[in-house]
């Protein structure tokens, strides 16, 4: 029996720019993916039906993965690939797999010997570092900020 | 006089792929450049036709932006700009701005007060940290490693 794909699907970082940002190819590869892994369900349900390529998005299937999902759980979120159906992983916004649960089931993956197909869409990270114009050639990411204001502040001195 | 912006434009990273992986957004934004700054033109020719959003690329105008090109050559180059013309910059294969000169042009934009406006695309560097199952909260880019595989190894012990 042939094992399906783990896509990795890029999402808009800003509504409504579905039509601007979102290349033919994540329209085209997401046709063939009924299962998908998201952190929050109700985001992912809301996008895929912006793009506006099914007719319904009742049939597809969504489990939730988060930081705090377990091996166990991934396995199990991985059952439908392992009879031939590709799996789809979204994040919260931008490209799965950078600084978001995504590389949970990347890391899962690679263990299984499962394709990684990383699809090409909008990253915050990296749209932030072309626009610096700092030297890209060594570049780090601390992760992101704390939203409080005094463990920001906090941060930063380090 | 208003003053033009300064856009970043990705290209594809494998030849043919224009179509699947280039967003609508660049193709629209294109269409108001006729500057160009480029590390190879006929790369950036090649690149620009294969959009198919030109009558003729004749029209349009390119000057070289490598590592080595002086300050007040930018300075040169960016004359459109304080004309009200917007200017692209294009790297060889992917995200300009990161890992290539488009970042000395960057960087001149911000000092002189001229808007950075990176778009969405393919970016190698990007597509690899996604695919690689590492934790993306947190990373370092050392930057490329030396072609030549002894010197490569001698890169990878240090």
């Amino acid at each position: 029996m042939s094992v399906g794909d783990l896509y990795l699907i890029p999402t808009v970082i800003s509504e409504g720019t579905e039509r601007a940002v979102i290349p033919t190819i994540v329209l085209e590869k997401l046709k063939s993916i009924r299962y998908f892994l998201a952190e929050d369900v109700r985001t992912a349900r809301r996008y895929l039906s912006s793009l506006k390529i099914y007719e319904s998005i009742e049939s597809l299937n969504f489990s939730v993965l988060n930081k705090d999902t377990k091996e166990v759980e991934i396995e199990k979120m991985f059952g439908p690939i392992f009879s031939g159906e590709h799996l789809g992983v979204l994040s919260e916004s931008g490209c799965p797999g950078v600084a978001d649960p995504g590389s949970l089931a990347v890391n899962f993956a690679h263990r299984k010997n499962i394709r990684v197909i990383p699809l090409v869409g909008p990253s915050s990270i990296l749209l932030a570092l072309m626009a610096s114009g700092l030297n890209g050639q060594q570049f780090a990411f601390h992760g992101y900020l704390p939203i409080e204001s005094k463990e920001c502040v906090q941060r930063l001195k380090l």
